[in-house]
């Protein structure tokens, strides 16, 4: 499909400059001093296909707190890691609540209804931290493996900004555990958790990093067989029901393809078959997903026809 | 992809004797007795493509109450008919209830989270009663003709026993317009819902009467446009996040098509640029949707290759 | 208690005047236009003792809308009707919802919490309706022997108004007749109900018709039984948990009465072995309890020390 | 009302008596070891009386864990150090939920409906974690004066094991610490909230230790001021909405007290102007409230016509 690499690469940049001076329709997140630094009218896209491309326009070279967007990357090492075992511990249905509720967590038990809300999240840290000695290093290696790049870094000011304001994840992780559906000791798991959130990356090694899931499990760079094929097939089926929070119906309604956003203003998109698009910019809607970021997605996936959809 | 048509007869005739003796595994809708009458060991399938192929196995030519599959023609109808504004009115996200629930109505505010859950249908049944002047049969005639087919009918007997036992139905509908968003008399909204749900249909008349959410809006027979290729991206987009009840996000998960099912055992699942699988069987998982039915397509999407996420 | 009514009288209209000017402090309900029209500065009181006395101050003597103030009256002739059969059907916990909700009667199955929320005292106009050859000449014919006064009507105009404007009740009572919680038909049943809310009264006869509720179930004046002294009892228990909507706690807390307000502004409390208060005031609090009315009332209970619980 | 003691103290001993053989009715607390392993066969009773008068039956020297009755003397203290101020961080309304729940935590942004649920009761350790200098010693020391015994103690075996199974109350603080409604830090906080809990008094000492609500926030005995008037007022006023769980309005309705109960099997009720009863039974109803201890206190408020509502 990606046939004429150097007009894509002029669209990106003229989309790009289409969506300067819209920052100000969102606003930065602000839960946390560290992402609530950032400027907001960075702009970066990236799309790295499975033959080998990789493009990019604005700040794509910028890295940026990947926050949620970890959650995918969590949730494969727990698929590899403990099989089916997890799905008797997480469900995979979309949520379905205005924000990511604690009041769903209570009705249905401690079971989280998927792996990409918070919950399911720490659910997935849980598995991490009991089932690796160092999962924080087991984290960091997997993503410095997966980009080829050994500087991906923690950011330790994030980081630190995150456990201090980490009350609400405590709730749910304490009343997942009040279930009996946590293993480790929770402020061990919130550590992992937000060591994950806190991984810092650009557009480009995002794209990169998440090609497997568009080729069917094998990173097309190496060969290398990242997770089974049936587990990219599930991991597109619940980014495409869940993976932008509670606008994931209208993201599939309008774009069509299997997402994830984080609040540090990033997002993901899978093309199967074809490739990965990364965009990035701070500001937020209400909810919790990169204007601009959406914009960019949503703009590449028209022009390009590639909607799983039709 | 459908290369050998007598080979695939032989598959799905093998996959309904496989299926054979699983009935026991549901139940069937016994909420109205005029649906609990059926015989529990029916089965049937039917694959229509959009090259022009329509073949068949077990009770395919048997037809059944298509109940809530009624809801995508419905929405097909009122988006051609109001076109965007129907949004203000219902929502594109998944619902996320154990069941199809009143709570979630009240808690926004009579605007229901999509056109496939009943409040959503019950919505478009409101526009439908309000824009047409005889509803029930535009509803009718649009049936016949997307199945070319003049014999389709509404069983009187399920109506009635749907209308007297309608009274969560009438709840959901009352509420939504007490937030003003109903324009039609109940009672009136009601029958239209009612007849709607009533239609029988045999699953090789509801294969081909779908081909056109496979072509881009375009019924490949007739080569008329049913609908814009955008809205059925919309359709298909909204059936895969929403359209097999509480059971979605895991139907997604393993399967991988756009689809929709009702309380008569039938489930229907679109193919993009290939064509429709309908399948049929009674009797009910805790979901709502048939256990065989679910089964069938489930093996024909894997056999063939068919999941849009991978 | 009430040895000097003189003196109690010229503290009526000492309070009376000292709440002129704060009907700005709340809203006239707005829901149904009959009510919307009432003059908001009217004032009434009166108190009603055991002992024969009746005194007034203001518009004490000018009839309102009681609307919810008869769920009182309707429970009394349930209970006598039907009697411990009705606490299958009704529960008399306090309801702990923000507003008269239908999430909590789809929780627990089509039973009200109690029977002064709306769908408790739709479940009562049930039990009425259904045992009752005529309910609604029943209900006036008992508020008539009460309050001794053969004029005591029906207002139509409200009557119309709230039948238009229904459709809240209609859902709360559809959903509890899909529970199977209702024997009545729907209309049958809402068009009881309306006519009870609609009753006019005025202060002075609503504090002498609930006099059997400070006398354990006996009419002081006729020495009637008009309820055991078991059901007073529980009368009074549940207006004393769940009487004042959601800020029943509230008032207990701060005044200690037995009460019960309606949104024509009127509310009564009851004080055991003493007699009854009646104060109306239209404008209305957030939680739909009349301000200068409960202002009133609590004053009253400080000044002569009435509280149940010390 | 108390004229014959000796005829109160046979009747005491009778009606321990008749309920021997019930303790099938109920279930022993499991949710922790230590309150698992008491003698289900306990039955304990004691009255005092405002006018010097204490008798007692069965068990009623045998200390007993006082759980969620503690949350009564936490919220006196409370009260006393900051006054109405407390009122802002939590509300006086009954919670109406089946149980005592996260759920409505959520919707009420962190302010607990009432000081005696669990939520409720955190906040109140909250304030005495903070605004005391030694918080556990301050309420032990409260309970001895209270009680006028020092040897009243923390039963450490029970502490030990709420902590161990504290998850969900540790989930209910940190989501109010993260709506900013909390000062401690939670492992200070929930290490009083269980100390509280702890401590082991017998049916005597309670009784004693709650006449001051019984008399205006004075101790009959040594005339000192527990509370203000005021105070004892509301206390009781949350009792009777609030204190017997979700069965707080069956409660009302049928005994009519205020009282509050544990999951140890204590239940205590306040007679305004006349005493304190307290009953002990360690096997609990569906509600958590003690079988026997409910049927003993309201067979005495049944024969000593006690209720506060007639």
């Amino acid at each position: 499909m990606i046939k004429d690499i150097s007009n894509l690469q002029a669209k990106l940049q003229a989309l790009v400059l289409s969506q300067q001076g819209l920052h100000a329709q969102g606003q930065v997140a602000d839960y946390i001093p560290a992402l609530a630094e950032i400027c907001p009218k960075k702009i970066g896209v990236s799309i790295a296909t499975i033959d080998g491309n990789t493009i990019g326009a604005g700040d794509y070279k910028i890295p940026f707190s990947i926050q949620s967007i970890s959650k995918i990357f969590g949730l494969v090492m727990a698929m590899n890691r403990i099989g089916d075992d997890l799905w008797q511990r997480v469900n995979m249905e979309p949520s379905g609540q205005p924000f990511n509720s604690i009041i769903q967590l209570e009705w249905e038990k401690g079971i989280p209804r998927n792996p990409v809300i918070n919950a399911g999240a720490l659910l997935i840290a849980d598995v991490l931290t009991s089932r690796f000695s160092s999962s924080k290093l087991a984290f960091l290696s997997f993503m410095r493996t997966l980009a080829n790049d050994e500087t991906i870094y923690i950011d330790k000011h994030v980081y630190e900004s995150e456990l201090n304001h980490g009350n609400r994840n405590a709730a749910l992780a304490y009343l997942m555990k009040s279930f009996g559906n946590i293993e480790a000791e929770i402020p061990e798991l919130l550590s992992h958790y937000f060591t994950q959130c806190s991984v810092a990356m650009n557009c480009e090694q995002l794209a990169n990093s998440l090609l497997f899931l568009a080729n069917k499990g094998v990173d097309p760079k190496t060969k290398k067989v990242i997770c089974s094929a049936r587990d990219a097939h599930r991991i597109n089926a619940i980014l495409s029901t869940s993976g932008m929070y509670d606008q994931s119906g209208e993201f599939a309604f309008s774009v069509g393809l299997p997402a994830k956003s984080g609040v540090g203003g990033g997002v993901i998109a899978i093309v199967p078959n074809y490739g990965v698009i990364c965009s990035w910019s701070p500001p937020l809607n209400k909810f919790g997903n990169s204007v601009i970021g959406t914009n960019l997605v949503s703009n590449i996936a028209q022009e390009l026809g590639l909607s799983i959809y039709h």
